[in-house]
């Protein structure tokens, strides 16, 4: 694949992206520009289809694509500012930091919550759900919402977001799915899910540069959010009216991360889509992890919850080994790897997503083979 | 000057901007990489600068520099929501949209606010200012923050916001001037002018491209403002610790478009700094005000609040004119102008920034007199 001399980056995003990609930044549209709306338009069908909902006349399909300026953390701000009423209340199903994040940010919003939290290594399932909804129904029915992650980045684990959404439904509550990670790269279908809103960013998975995220959100669930807002900036349903009335959003937008976006989605496709891009991650983290294993390294999760998307290795137990040496060593080599987030174990993470494919993923192999004998470490292979 | 075949941006942005400037959005840095370390502090040291700051050690200095992911409205929205403790108040200086868009932003987040409104073509003085904060020492003495707008995009009037901070300080209140379409392109010194807090866009004066906008912020000032924050993504205090701590933005950055601007701050600084495109721009505007009047354009604001960004220009009264037309003739011609904002008068405006000069001012001018020839508009000229 042709690239710049940049380092190849390893990592949950920003990633290694498409020279063509990047190129069609080589642009000025002015954001009130017919072009630029067309683009802002494609952009948000093309999102639609990459979730399984059929494009058809405005105001006719389910589901919206709002995109919202900033990184992936504000559109799951935009989410809960915007979408949860004043008395409402959020169960948030955390085994991650980025559920955390979702608790953290009700917490500051004001917004009531309610965690089950499970440890990082175990995927969440629905059975303390169901007995969380059916006690909350039994009393005051306070909880409104209930939100989890798909691809929780802390470890790569994956919860099965729609097992989970045929209980939330049953119990009638509005359901949101933070798959910052995993949206089009792991096939989804929003609707039949049952998932009311879905985030996901531009510098993830469908492998555009960060300046923005998006909300996919459920058109019978937004309409009822009028007056919700706790914010301007990231008002969810002024954002939609704004696009729905002119085709521009209110506030100046990332004119050339579009442009960029626009290209990433026209080069999914060309890939196959979801399914193609699912088999070309799958492939880069099932070699990752048979060499990684090969070199004496251990994957921190059990292979049945391991996602495509990244990969937590424990630290080797050899006393030769420094973290910090080994990151620096394999960026010197031009191999960009990321720390670990796992809260009770030495992990460091691995990505296999991005514009990577075989050829880097047994790039890295081979220099972290060399950094591990520059670092005096060998490892007793499993 | 080197450009692609997009058409020319008479907007107050996103600009036409160079094309080495886009190029160096060609690379893939990864966000906790040195070399993106190295560019976020070079681009912070850069627009501390501008500012008139001098950079020392770190902590020495007096004030600092904050990026924020989104447009120039997060970063506004960033400053209320982050420095304004609970029982604040703002009073804010208005005489046009942007003053009142900063009143609808405290509105929203439920702060205290009073304004002072004047009309749109009258530059704000500080005689009204005085006489409000003297009764509010003299009463409960509730208003913590006064704010002012720059240059009123609305009509791109500009305010005296050295003198309105004089009053301000001596009155000890916090400071915040929105000086999105002004900073870069007119010389203020922030520390002369008492200014706590300050907010600019990349894609303004500096000439980046959209994606993030940045605060300058009185040490001083921000330290004190510890638990003030009413959300996550907008954190004022915890972005600057965050860079502070290890040089990174707590959620993902917008690698590229900060690449972009480092380019644009090192291009600024080759044309002279603030001075250098202050003279620019200075000509460019008076170029396009000499050249419309010829075609019997008239400006809406007296020349002595004029500023140099952009201009608002009355409708002609003849009975051919009809905006949309005229927007799309200079449209198709390769030249974008701008809708009006000013509420009781109708008007179009164009701008003076971005990579453009006196070439393309003048071409825009014959592009004015073709397309009125087209449209059958014989205009007197005054």
């Amino acid at each position: 694949m042709q690239r710049a001399n940049d380092k190849i980056l390893f990592t949950p995003g920003p990633l290694t992206t498409s020279h063509t990609v990047k190129q069609a930044m080589l642009r000025d549209l002015g954001s009130r520009d017919f072009e630029f709306i067309r683009t802002v338009q494609e952009v948000r069908d093309g999102l639609l289809e990459i979730a399984g909902v059929t494009v058809t006349d405005k105001g006719k399909q389910r589901y919206d694509a709002i995109p919202v300026q900033g990184s992936g953390t504000f559109a799951i701000e935009a989410v809960l500012s915007s979408t949860i009423p004043r008395d409402g209340k959020i169960l948030v199903l955390v085994n991650g930091a980025y559920g955390k994040r979702i608790l953290e940010i009700a917490s500051t919003l004001g917004i009531e919550h309610q965690a089950i939290v499970v440890p990082e290594n175990e995927a969440l399932d629905t059975r303390a759900l169901e007995a969380v909804l059916l006690k909350d129904d039994q009393a005051a029915k306070k909880i409104t919402h209930v939100a989890v992650v798909h691809c929780e980045t802390t470890t790569g684990i994956m919860n099965p977001v729609e097992e989970i959404g045929r209980v939330v439904k049953r119990f009638a509550r509005v359901y949101f799915v933070d798959a910052m990670s995993s949206f089009g790269a792991v096939p989804l279908n929003i609707e039949k899910a049952g998932i009311d809103y879905l985030v996901s960013s531009a510098n993830k998975c469908i492998e555009g540069v960060p300046g923005f995220a998006f909300v996919l959100a459920s058109r019978d669930a937004i309409i009822r959010t009028e007056g919700y807002a706790r914010s301007v900036s990231l008002n969810l349903l002024a954002q939609l009216n704004g696009l729905e009335n002119n085709g521009q959003f209110r506030f100046t937008p990332p004119t050339h991360a579009l442009l960029a976006f626009r290209q990433a989605l026209r080069e999914l496709e060309e890939e196959g889509g979801v399914a193609g891009r699912n088999k070309r991650y799958t492939f880069n983290q099932t070699t990752l992890v048979q060499g990684m294993r090969e070199l004496g390294f251990k994957e921190y999760l059990k292979p049945s919850d391991q996602g495509v998307i990244i990969t937590s290795f424990c630290f080797p137990t050899h006393t030769n080994f420094a973290f910090n040496m080994f990151y620096e060593k394999l960026s010197e080599k031009g191999y960009v790897i990321y720390p670990g987030k796992v809260s009770n174990a030495d992990c460091f993470r691995i990505g296999s997503i991005g514009r990577i494919d075989q050829a880097e993923i047994k790039a890295l192999l081979r220099a972290v083979k060399e950094t591990l004998a520059e670092m005096n470490i060998t490892l007793t292979t499993h």
